[in-house]
């Protein structure tokens, strides 16, 4: 599947906060052969919540957000979703009850256990707020132990596609390994070739659906590169 | 100025690369006043970085593009950025001489040379590739400390607008401060507060153009709280 990434929160476009939400659920989704399409930071704000989701819900396979679901005045994801799809906010009524017995503010368990009219509900092992599932949109909540305890549960609903990876590491600069790279690249259209360059090495990926192909063009550029890997 | 940062790398959309130019940038900008609008994650496609530069040109101030310069077949961010300006892609002579007296890769040199016809370079002395700024748009390579390297003379082209920020940490959870939170944000809606709640305790986080009024918010906070900070 074809999927979008949408990280909520004025922290990381602050840069208070690195995204690593988005790129622990990129690579979980990318080791089981789904296709990351794009990572999209967007503040907590409604209208633009809304915007955001409605174009990638309607663009990409599947839509993964993260954020915005707590009892604070700057927690508007599930408004912003509900907006989106032009559904109500409801209370959850087995969210609320459970909420109840954990704390007695009315109105933090009340918003908390407000999500879009239909969610399925994904429960949430290390904290309040629960992740929900609404049309083709995953939302889950932004503390990291939080978003991992909930995005396992969702993972087990993606079918595992089959997808290999494989890497060389050549010391050196990458114009060095630059002619033996386009060969094999050329060479083997069918198998996604990566290249990033480190201070003093490079590492290039080889990737794709067919292990053999992609072993294959890891020999060949071994095979090309002689002595030097 | 309201700003987009646009990530260019097939490698952030798998997850292998965690996202920290984006942040880094982010906190550089945020703390001399600007507002980062977006952060945006795209692949090495050039359709798809012309339309994402193009449409992030015309609805933000300033867009900050970083990834992709180098000289293998999947740097194609110049080609992106030329597409979405109508912009041939020439080589920069200076850049081209430069680079011709430490590699005779004709190749690499000439594709590391060509950048949007126009473009002022910024240059880099800790990798090969060069920085360009072309109309409201800043290019930079991806490789982090070349990122760096080219980020901090271009970031003194920005001005430097008042901005402070100031941060209380409280001990449990959110929903025990929220009552205290929405008075605060009620009374200085001039002031930004956001909350971030962590496995124990809570970040509240006061920013805004006004110190004064920041500091005034902060006092409040910690008054309405009481002993519990």
């Amino acid at each position: 599947m074809r999927i979008a990434i949408i990280s909520v929160g004025n922290e990381l476009l602050k840069g208070d906060t690195v995204n690593t939400n988005a790129s622990y659920i990129a690579k979980k989704l990318t080791e089981i052969g789904h296709e990351v399409r794009r990572i999209i930071v967007i503040p907590d704000n409604v209208g633009e919540i809304a915007d955001e989701v409605r174009k990638a819900s309607q663009l990409y396979d599947f839509v993964i957000v993260t954020g915005g679901l707590g009892a604070t005045h700057d927690d508007v994801t599930s408004e912003g979703i509900a907006k989106a799809l032009e559904r109500k906010l409801c209370v959850n009524e087995e969210v609320y009850e459970y909420l109840k017995g954990i704390s007695d503010n009315e109105f933090a368990v009340r918003k908390i256990s407000s999500v879009p009219e239909g969610a399925e509900i994904v429960w949430n092992d290390v904290g309040a707020a629960p992740a929900y599932i609404v049309e083709n949109i995953a939302v889950m909540p932004g503390v990291p132990e939080e978003m991992r305890n909930t995005f396992e549960k969702i993972l087990k609903r993606f079918e595992r596609l089959e997808y290999f990876q494989e890497e060389v590491r050549v010391d050196g600069y990458e114009v060095q390994i630059l002619e033996e790279l386009n060969k094999v690249v050329e060479e083997f259209p069918d198998v996604e070739i990566g290249s990033y360059p480190k201070l003093g090495y490079v590492i290039v990926r080889f990737s794709g659906k067919n292990k053999v192909r992609v072993k294959k063009a890891v020999e060949r550029f071994r095979e090309l590169l002689g002595k030097r890997v």
